[in-house]
């Protein structure tokens, strides 16, 4: 059994992943931290889980969480990259759901989160956990930076046309929609339901944290660089993201269908639909997977690919733990096997 | 391994039975029938069984129905009834999610369902299957009713004071309210998003088809006659039902909280929550957990009993397969143990 | 032209009481206060009146207020009572939408509100702005407290049986139900959408604030004591509220239809629907009316009256409106003739 | 004032045009058909205009529509075209909310609509009902083809891009949304509250029958021809229509902002927000205006150009009253100046 801890439990993606390492075969979750509900009982917090979850929130403690073979940051930014170094110096384990080692180049780090990063020399050795293009060095690492969930759903969608060089990445267009827990669990007035609810819009169109992310990431795979406009939007549903993409095909030759199949064929999480399909987010829902589409109307050479997946599952505690599995040499899917739930 | 078929498996119970046994340790589903979708693949229906239900719907067979250990109708009501005796004759066991054999009383049945009944010999036979009254019943069964939605939760909140004796049975008020799932997966203005989202409205509130299961239910476990006013409410949301139940004591000395917890401190599925609490149906979300809170407004005689299960769960497709678990002599909790999904 | 001030611009009373005013031929807002939004242009913070009000926020300031022919307080209780009497001073008219001078009992008020009422000697002049219980006294009133949102669907849904006297006192029963904009616009994390979306719960099952000014006006209108069981819930719906009311009939021979046809005869914003009909919240979203039905299961002693109402509009901003049309002798129906919209 | 009839009263576009008629001071609905609902009161399936339309559905008949000043199609495709020419022989003005007459190319409606056109000659002398673009054409017209919803929010987006010449129009983009109500109020499993609720998809990726419409509308705007990508997508709402629309400008130096000001100036109905911006759908939620906010990502040359309307009332009845004050020279915004429902 796995030995895990959980730093900063009390978010959404804190308890997804208690959620889904109740179900986990091999691991054992054995410390969750919270300064502000300390001596809560996790079950208070999250009824979903009484008489499942039997742990109560702790204030974290470096020697605690050193004697974890794994500990998972569930924390806002800047938060892991403090404590990250104290933990990892007794050999164990981390992989951190925050921004914090996603992006290479520090200088833009601290540009998008208006900060100085605290822990630079740590990203260099960081892996960036999206197994399906990053799958052996996860396996080697001992810090994972986990994706965050747009960029999840972007760079599946974008990667078997990059790799394949077909289209111009000089005009990338990911126009993509998440639930409103991707906001997180912070006290606001903007996501209210009643300011959410029964609405749709655009948000951060001229500028989203995400995209530099995105961007490194569609660049290391297209291995030249990619000029993408990013639209996120903001969706009065509980979870799931939808990302369309839109791309102009540089050979029109190329079987695109044909050509998402093979990539994905052996990839236990990302679903090709056949042709003609236009994926749901429900049929994702609380699941590690992801479904895709491709279409291009009228035979033409723009390609628009449809992406969904569960932003706190696939976007987030899902893919942490797919890649604690492959980390720790467990079945890929131990522990995620479960379906969307539909309805 | 069971070796299981379904019977209708295109509506919600039947998706949430294919749902719950694709996690089942025990069980193998080996036919689902449609006649609508015949040679349609499950997953073509429900995508979000793509990759984990790989069976076609096929045409309702007996001699193919008839070689399992165990078929499951999730059919409209009169169905159940005119196949059950064929099935049956074989020593295969049968549970049925419909109305078909959850009342005895013959006319009382026919005269809600409005036609005549094709099997009542089978009635008397039939086991009810809330498993919290009728454990050792169900264990022996060969035909399992399972109850009702908005059965379960009312029985189940008023249960634990009808048998300590200790309200009036000839006042109790059972205001209850369902997602819109519990209304099935037929073609219909009603259930439109734009006719119920964003709204709320009571419904049937002058006598609706369940009222007479739940009164049959409450008078066995009172042990005397009871009257009970019920009011259904249609909520615009995908799953769950909540009832808010009202009843007056007899003994105002009971301790009301004691007696829930005690009444269920051994049951698998039922939670009753500490003093002061407010279960919410999000809690209970595809899982098969039951969850009830007690209130004494002001410490007078008046009892509130808040209940909440999932109506394509704990209210259908999860107590089946309790039922199915019992039948079996498997544990109960048998690929029912997943917590309600948060958020 | 009515020259009216709002204070406390900022929450959904205010922004409804301006959606409202908007369409209204005989009132003009001339100030509307907020003191953090202060400067900011109305139609920035509710684009929905962006090239139709086209006021800024400002400082509360009493010359400018009192220079108003009504003022309209929109604020948090406690904000009215300490303000009311210097603007009461210079004889503009008060409508406060808050709880501040709804309760006469003033040790009732400060123990539900916790804290010591500013201004106990305008409470006995406050007249309760319930326009069909309360008409012509509201039409001679300087300062108007008008209902909560549940007190008006509780009272007007009780308010023909109290009055015919037809039904048991003692064991009164209001279910109720409210969308999250009767939780306000303040930054909370109990209402987020992924936190109350998708879900349905009771709250304050043991005692709310509104049970006490409930209580009040049941036992003016039945001019004899009442007891009441009053449990409120949570709706995942941005407005309306839905009250289902239990009364025990004393007399089973009362045409309780016809007893609520002939009460709400000449009401403008009262609708009883035809008997068995059942309404919807959404038939009064956004509008000034209240719909009620009225059931008697089985034709027996228990009835059971169904109310809906827009808790921000009937239940606050437009019937402050309403009032303000009465004490300023203009049609009661002045502005308020718009039909819940739908879908 | 103008007598209006209204052909196909039953849907969500008929119910749009009482709601917004029944508040306007010049116009008078004399009467309403529904063959399915002859005889019953329009009150009765549209409870929130109990008291405020007075008027029974009756069977179509063409003298009594010829009796009317105007008569409003809201009927499904196929319908208008083969009434219409009766209807207008005697003089009466048409104005069709449907598909019939939007379509110059003959051809090109037949095949996306898969059926005979009824009517060709009166295509061509029929006026596309967009006033920003069209406005004194349709002031002179007898027969106005009101524009589809998905048209309206797309062609206002691009407008004063394509008037300008200042785009690419080989790449034009535009990834639109819309609630439910735009897929009618017919009954059907697809757009159950269950299955589509909590969710989000796109649809008719490759292709969609307001692709030829919108391309028709930006081809006259542009005076040559564009090559347009379109993929809508269904949003869990009830009304609204977001469009987020891509183009590459050809000349860097425009200032879009200052290009759409300019354009919209004067338009009554048409808000361009300030730099910045993201309207949100509920922001025009029951009214008659349409939001537009410009970015430009990074400076570069891609503009992002963002756009709300209610898909019922600017996407559809609104719109239609719009043209009716234009027809029959009262103010344009009669009846339409209702403020966006927030919340």
């Amino acid at each position: 059994m796995v030995k895990v801890g959980i730093v900063g439990g009390t978010g959404y993606t804190g308890a997804e992943l208690l959620r889904l390492l109740a179900a986990h075969p091999n691991a054992d979750v054995v410390a969750i931290t919270s300064r502000g509900e300390k001596g809560v009982a996790v079950a208070k917090l999250y009824p979903n889980l009484r008489g499942i979850v039997d742990l109560d929130f702790v204030a974290p403690d470096i020697d605690m969480l050193a004697s974890c073979d794994l500990v998972f940051f569930a924390t806002p930014h800047g938060v892991a990259q403090s404590t990250v170094p104290a933990i990892m110096a007794t050999g164990t384990k981390v992989i951190d759901l925050s921004a914090d080692f996603r992006i290479r180049d520090i200088a833009v780090w601290e540009q998008w989160y208006g900060q100085a990063h605290a822990a630079p020399e740590l990203v260099e050795n960081a892996v960036y956990g999206l197994p399906e293009y990053n799958r052996s060095a996860i396996a080697g690492a001992d810090l994972v930076a986990c994706p965050g969930c747009y960029p999840t759903a972007v760079q599946l969608g974008f990667m078997p046309m990059l790799q394949a060089g077909c289209v111009d990445t000089a005009d990338l267009i990911a126009n993509s929609a998440s639930g409103v827990s991707g906001a997180g669990r912070q006290a606001s007035v903007a996501n209210l339901l009643p300011e959410v609810s029964d609405s749709f819009k655009a948000y951060a169109a001229s500028g989203h944290r995400h995209q530099p992310e995105i961007e490194q990431g569609l660049t290391d795979m297209a291995s030249k660089s990619v000029n993408l406009t990013f639209v996120p939007h903001l969706l009065p549903i509980n979870r799931g993201i939808h990302a369309t993409l839109y791309a102009n095909l540089t050979d029109p030759s190329v079987d695109v269908q044909a050509l998402f199949e093979q990539a994905y064929a052996d990839e236990p999480f990302v679903d090709v639909l056949p042709a003609g399909s236009h994926p749901e987010t429900r049929s994702v829902r609380g699941s590690n997977y992801c479904r895709i589409a491709v279409h291009r109307p009228g035979n033409g050479r723009k390609v628009v690919v449809l992406v969904v997946e569960d932003n706190l599952t696939k976007g987030a505690s899902g893919q942490a733990i797919q890649c604690m599995n492959l980390m720790f040499d467990l079945p890929e899917n131990a522990g995620l096997s479960a379906p969307g739930m539909v309805p």
